[in-house]
């Protein structure tokens, strides 16, 4: 999983002429800064939105009031309903989502810093992965929101490669 | 204007009580996330919208056709169109957009790589500014947009200290 994962993706993308959108918590738009970063991506990307609050989860993804309640927004649950709704909103083919826990602060015994939930919604089929990406070490808000946008990024082109649209 | 300036941005927020919203064409979310970089940010920050498409700018932001149409894409009264949308739809206080050309394609004789327009909305007043921010450097895609993201958030805290809310 190289840092050009962003390159990687769009290039995938374009070649099977589809477009991925984003919604991202956790990562608070840096997914579609890597992707925005790759001149040309304007073809396979239009649509990006940080949804840092529950009410804008809510409100403009869609993510329905009970599954915030029931399972919080560091879920596998909601990770999927946002990658859902801003596939939808948007009209591309592929969602992509990430909510959890970046620190320093928020985290708790039972949903501790580090653990990111990524969401991957195609009109196939939906899905969440969960990550732990915490290691203890100082600082590491940033490595964690990195790595989270990196993997996010992975799954994204494990599907694309590993099912036809 | 250092590079903390996401941390000044914040913390004018935090101590007037009043939050932010964004939405990135150029920097494709750069300024979320670096927002988004700041623990605490959540408190005053809910919602970045990358519109990366003028079909997005429309639909999601509400930016009218006939100014897409008029004067483009790139220009002060989309920009200006882009900031009072994503404050409407978010009920932000402040909202803070990008628009331009970060190259190295699409740049035109009339509307070159580095023209930025950055808009700022609240309910007192919307308005533009036109940067140039192409030093005819190879590579400078990326220092475009980091520069566009650090002036938009220079703006807008200009914004929050000249004026009462």
């Amino acid at each position: 999983m190289a840092n050009d994962i962003q390159m990687k993706l769009v290039e995938a993308l374009k070649e099977k002429g589809l477009k991925a959108a984003t919604a991202e918590s956790l990562t608070g738009g840096l997914i579609s800064k890597r992707i925005t970063e790759i001149s040309g991506s304007s073809e396979v990307f239009e649509c990006g939105i940080c949804s840092y609050s529950n009410r804008i989860k809510h409100d403009i993804l869609g993510v329905p009031n009970d599954i915030l309640e029931k399972y919080t927004e560091y879920s596998s649950e909601t990770a999927v309903a946002m990658a859902e709704g801003v596939r939808k909103l948007s009209g591309a083919d592929i969602g992509i989502s990430t909510t959890g826990i970046a620190g320093p602060n928020g985290g708790t015994a039972e949903k501790p810093v580090g653990l990111v939930y990524v969401g991957i919604s195609t009109k196939n089929h939906s899905f969440a992965k969960e990550l732990h990406l915490s290691r203890n070490l100082p600082d590491e808000r940033d490595k964690i929101r990195f790595a989270a946008s990196s993997y996010a990024m992975y799954y994204a082109l494990k599907e694309l490669e590993n099912y036809e649209f």
